[in-house]
């Protein structure tokens, strides 16, 4: 299984992915699941993807292969905002289904895929979507200021706690990764390492760009000492006068 | 949308469910789906149910029938275990089935319903199942001492982190509620009012069996504490020191 979360805040946007994918309980891998298209100084885009591998695998080659291809008139790095850009991604992933769909359906496998994608071209506001396995999309909003994809409920209460569109970015970061702790914790599936990318409005490059591991000194840190306070806050709190 | 908790402690169970039934986006009603089957100082059960509205109360309606029935040879008043009262709870579901499943699927609807059951017979130690829409079922142990039913995910990451087998059971119910408040938050569909039934182990006697409606000044104070508690103890963590 996998979880991914994307973070869109006034100050920027924040992408984080687990790496862990299941194709049966006798085989776990790990598998990038974040891909970024930057052009520094005029356009950044990060796509993140859950669902079938081999669909999403075919998605980013095909996106890298327009890029490489000095030809090809419709790419992300020629899409004249993220609305378009968002749109030529779940064109891209309709064509592959198109090709591989029926194919894998036949083997009562489910080829379809949810994305994040997000980034900021010159001359617009940062963007972040939600396309889905049909291939439309959501854009996130000051209002719903996260969008998730894959095994989203067990991270999503602490999400719907900490995240506001005027938060820092280090905060929202700080959130994303608590959520994945919160997930982690009740989903074997979800593992380590995280991959996360962070970006900041109007900067037009990808900032933070992070692989935590298992040991990590400061994800290791946070869930401690989140799960103790929480642990500690709970006992805090007082118990039903109604139970004898 | 439902969602049902059970909790397995050494001290007793606890049962507690939200009462909201969706049949569709307008068609919003509250429903009991606790149902309390006692005889005592002898045996105490609980059923909490999740799903098919029809089917739930039909299973109901047929073990209450059951027991109202002088003559009937088979009922959770003359099931000599837990075990064997759980699987008669599966039998009289599949029974249901039987009758009205071919028909409500045909209506592309599904008939099928899980069950959270517990409760102790003299005799025995308490017993904790979740009944599958199979009619089949697991049972809780000190090491797995909870299980939920309907709208499970949003409820668990705090689950897993306070609740054990050796906890009391004020505490223990104090649990359940804060897993509501997190269900409640994320997804609108779980709503109050929230029943509440806790038994004591060796007591064979219903204990406290509290409704939770709005404005409950204990659920309202302390989900109002331990959400601002969490937002602080987010608050207090560091920042990653990666993201500029």
């Amino acid at each position: 299984m996998t979880y991914c979360v994307g973070v869109f805040i006034k100050e920027g946007l924040v992408f984080a992915s687990d790496s862990r994918t299941n194709a049966g309980v006798d085989q776990v891998a790990t598998f990038r699941k974040v891909s970024v298209f930057e052009k520094p100084g005029e356009r950044v885009m990060v796509l993140l993807s859950a669902g079938n591998l081999a669909t999403s695998q075919g998605v980013v080659t095909r996106l890298n292969q327009q890029i490489a291809d000095a030809d090809c008139v419709h790419s992300l790095f020629t899409a004249r905002s993220m609305y378009d850009a968002t749109r030529h991604v779940g064109e891209v992933y309709r064509a592959v289904l198109e090709v591989d769909g029926e194919h894998v359906r036949s083997q009562h496998a489910d080829p379809g895929c949810d994305f994040i994608f997000g980034g900021q071209i010159k001359g617009e506001a940062p963007r972040l979507s939600h396309i889905y396995s049909a291939g439309n999309f959501i854009q996130a909003t000051p209002d719903t200021p996260f969008l998730q994809i894959g095994e989203t409920k067990y991270g999503k209460p602490i999400m719907d706690r900490v995240i506001d569109y005027a938060m820092p970015l280090g905060r929202a970061t700080k959130g994303a990764l608590i959520s994945f702790d919160s997930t982690m914790r009740s989903n074997l599936s979800v593992g380590l390492p995280i991959d996360v990318v962070c970006y900041r409005t109007d900067s037009y490059a990808v900032g933070a760009r992070v692989t935590i591991r298992e040991n990590d000194p400061y994800f290791s840190a946070i869930r401690k000492r989140y799960g103790k306070a929480l642990f500690d806050i709970f006992g805090r709190l007082p118990n039903p006068d109604w139970v004898d």
